[in-house]
C-alpha cells in the first residue's frame, strides 16, 4: 500500500511531515510505503537527519511548487500544476498510490481533490469529517466546513458518508446518526433541520437517533453527527480553542495554588491529533486533511487513518452504499 | 424600583427563587423591592424559613397556575392566564413593576413577553442575549435561540440591541461588534453571513470589528457577538456542557494522580450563573430569563442585572437608538 504525503503542508514543514512519515514507517504495518511529495532536495536533506527506519519503503516525488496560504482554492489546478497538492493527488488518480495526506490549505486540498479525484456518483458535495472527543467514544462530525448553505438532501448524503466512515474507520457496527439541532423534539429547528430530520427518520439504511442539542454533543450518545458546514466549522474550531482555554486556565489556577500537577497526559484525550486528520468524504479516493499546525504524531496518525481507509476499501464501500440507495 | 420574580420557574422552585430573592434584598441597593409571583401560600411558607432580611421590601402576587415544561409557548396566554409568567409580566405592563425575572420555560417567557410587553418599534424579532465567559472580559452573544431562519436585517437589529446592552450593562463605552463566521475575510461565509457582514460594515452607528471564527470566540476580542439563533443556541449549550465535561475530566485525572486540589473557585469564571440570566432584548420592558437549574446565587444575580437594566433605562435607550436609525 502506498500513501502519498504532502511534504510541504504544515507550518513546520518539512520537519513535521518527515518525522511523522518516519514514525509511521517504524510503527505501522510492514506493507506500508510512503511517497513524500514536494521539493525533493529539501525533503531528502530532512530525511537524512533520521535513521533506524525502513528507508526502502520511503519514496520521493518531486514537486517544485507549493500552494501558499490565502490563495484562491479554485485556481490551484490552473496556477499550481506543479504543487505538492496537485502532484500528490495525481499520483493517486493515476493509480500509482492509494491515498493522499496533506496539512496544506484545506480549501486548496478540497478543491484539487474535487477536480482531480472527482466526487463519487450520488454525491453532490463532498464533506469534511472530523473526529470529536466526547465523554464516551470519539464521534464523527460532518460537514466540518466544506459546504455552507446546504439543502436537506446534502445533509442526508453527509449522513450516508459518515455512516460508512464510522463502520470502517471507527469500527461501529450500526452507527447511530444524530442531527445537530436546537431541541430534541422533531418539530424543533430551522427549516433545514426540520426537513432533514424527516428525511433521516424515514431512511431505512440509517440508524437515526434524532436531534442532538448543543448540550448533548459532548455526551457522545451517537456515532455520527450531521450538520451544515457553517455550524460544523464554528463548532469544531470553538471546541478546540475552548478546550485549550479551559485547560490553560485550570493549569494557571493550579500553579497559583502551588499544586504540582502534570496535565499533559490528561490532554491526550482532548487532543485532535490523536485521531489523525479530517477525511474528505465523497470523493473517489482517500484524502486526509491535517491541521497546518500538525505535530509529527498527528501526521503519523493521519497516515494510519489513511492506511485503514485503504485497507477497509472505504471508498468502494461508500460507492456501493450510494449506488444501492438510488431509487429503482 | 420593583422587580417581579417568578416564584415557580426553577426545577427547585420555590426554594431557589426565595433564597435568591432574600440574598438580593440583603445585598443589593436599598431601593430594591421584589414581588414574588406564584402560589402565595407556598411562597409565604418558603419565605418564613428565612430571617434577617428586609421583609418590608418583599411583596407577593398570587398566581395559582404555572406553565409546565413542554407546553406550547404560543398558547400560554390563552391556556394559562393565571400563571406566574403571565401575571408577572402584566404587573410590569400595567406599570406596577419595572422588570420581570423568570426561570420558567424559555419559550413560554419569550412568547408571553412578546404578546404582553410587545416588541419595540423597529424590532422585528426580539432576541435572547447571553453573557459568555472569554479569555478576556465576558461578552454578549445574541441571538442565543429565540430566532431561527434569520435574514440579514434581523442580525443587524440584534447588533443594535447588543450594542446598547453592552453599553448599559457590561459598561463598554464603544462596544466592538463581531459576526460569527467561518473565516476572517469578508468574502467568507454562507449567504446570511456574507450579506450581514456588508450591512454591519457600512452601519455608521456600530463599531463593527468583522468576522469572528469559532477559534476566536473564546479570545474575547470583541464585546458583542452576533449570530442566528440556531448557531447561538448550539454554541451556548455546547459551551456550557463542554466546560463542565472538561473540568470534570481534569478533576478525575487530578484525583487519580492523588492531587488534592480545589477546583471550585476556578470554576466561578466559567459559571454562567455569575452573569445573571439572559436578557430578552427588543421588547418594551425588562425581561431576564434564567436557567431552569438556577441556584439561589444565579437568581440573585439575575435580579441584580434586571435592576441595573432599570437603573440605566436600557429599554428607553434601545428605543431611542432604534428610532434614530430609521431612514429619514
Amino acid at each position: 500500500m502506498r500513501i502519498v504525503l504532502d511534504g510541504m503542508g504544515t507550518d513546520g514543514s518539512p520537519e513535521s511531515e518527515v518525522s511523522g512519515a518516519v514514525r509511521a514507517l517504524r510503527e505501522l504495518e510492514n506493507d506500508l510505503e510512503i511517497v513524500l511529495v514536494g521539493n525533493q532536495k529539501i525533503l531528502e536533506a530532512e530525511v537524512a537527519r533520521h535513521d533506524d527506519f525502513p528507508l526502502d519503503r520511503l519514496h520521493f516525488e518531486h514537486a517544485p511548487d507549493r500552494v501558499l496560504p490565502g490563495e484562491s482554492p479554485a485556481s490551484v489546478l490552473r496556477n499550481h500544476p506543479d504543487s505538492s497538492i496537485v502532484r500528490g493527488l495525481l499520483l493517486q488518480k493515476e493509480g500509482n498510490a492509494d491515498a493522499f495526506v496533506s496539512a496544506g490549505s484545506t480549501g486548496a486540498v478540497m478543491a484539487a481533490s474535487f477536480f482531480i479525484l472527482k466526487p463519487l456518483e450520488g454525491v453532490d458535495r463532498p464533506a469534511i469529517g472530523t473526529v470529536l472527543p466526547t465523554a464516551k467514544e470519539p464521534v464523527l462530525m460532518l460537514d466540518a466546513g466544506a459546504n455552507v448553505d446546504c439543502k436537506p438532501h446534502h445533509l442526508v448524503q453527509f449522513a450516508h458518508l459518515g455512516n460508512i466512515y464510522a463502520q470502517d474507520l471507527l469500527r461501529r457496527e450500526h452507527p447511530r446518526i444524530g442531527l445537530v439541532n436546537i431541541g430534541e423534539e422533531p418539530e424543533k429547528g430551522d427549516e433545514l433541520a426540520l426537513e432533514t430530520h424527516k428525511r433521516l427518520a424515514r431512511d431505512p439504511k440509517l440508524r437515526f437517533v434524532g436531534n442532538i442539542e448543543g448540550s448533548q454533543i459532548i455526551q457522545g450518545n451517537y456515532d455520527v453527527l450531521v450538520c451544515d458546514g457553517f455550524v460544523g466549522n464554528v463548532l469544531l474550531k470553538f471546541y478546540e480553542s475552548a478546550a485549550q482555554f479551559i485547560v490553560g486556565y485550570l493549569r494557571g489556577h493550579l500553579e497559583r495554588a502551588g499544586a504540582r500537577v502534570e496535565l499533559d497526559d490528561a490532554l491526550d484525550v482532548l487532543d485532535y491529533s490523536e485521531y489523525g486528520g479530517a477525511p474528505l468524504l465523497g470523493v473517489n479516493g482517500v484524502c486526509i486533511i491535517c491541521h497546518g499546525s500538525s505535530s509529527p504524531n498527528a501526521i503519523r496518525n493521519a497516515i494510519r487513518v489513511a492506511a485503514q481507509a485503504v485497507r477497509t476499501s472505504m471508498v468502494e464501500h461508500i460507492a456501493r452504499e450510494l449506488r444501492s440507495k438510488e431509487p429503482a
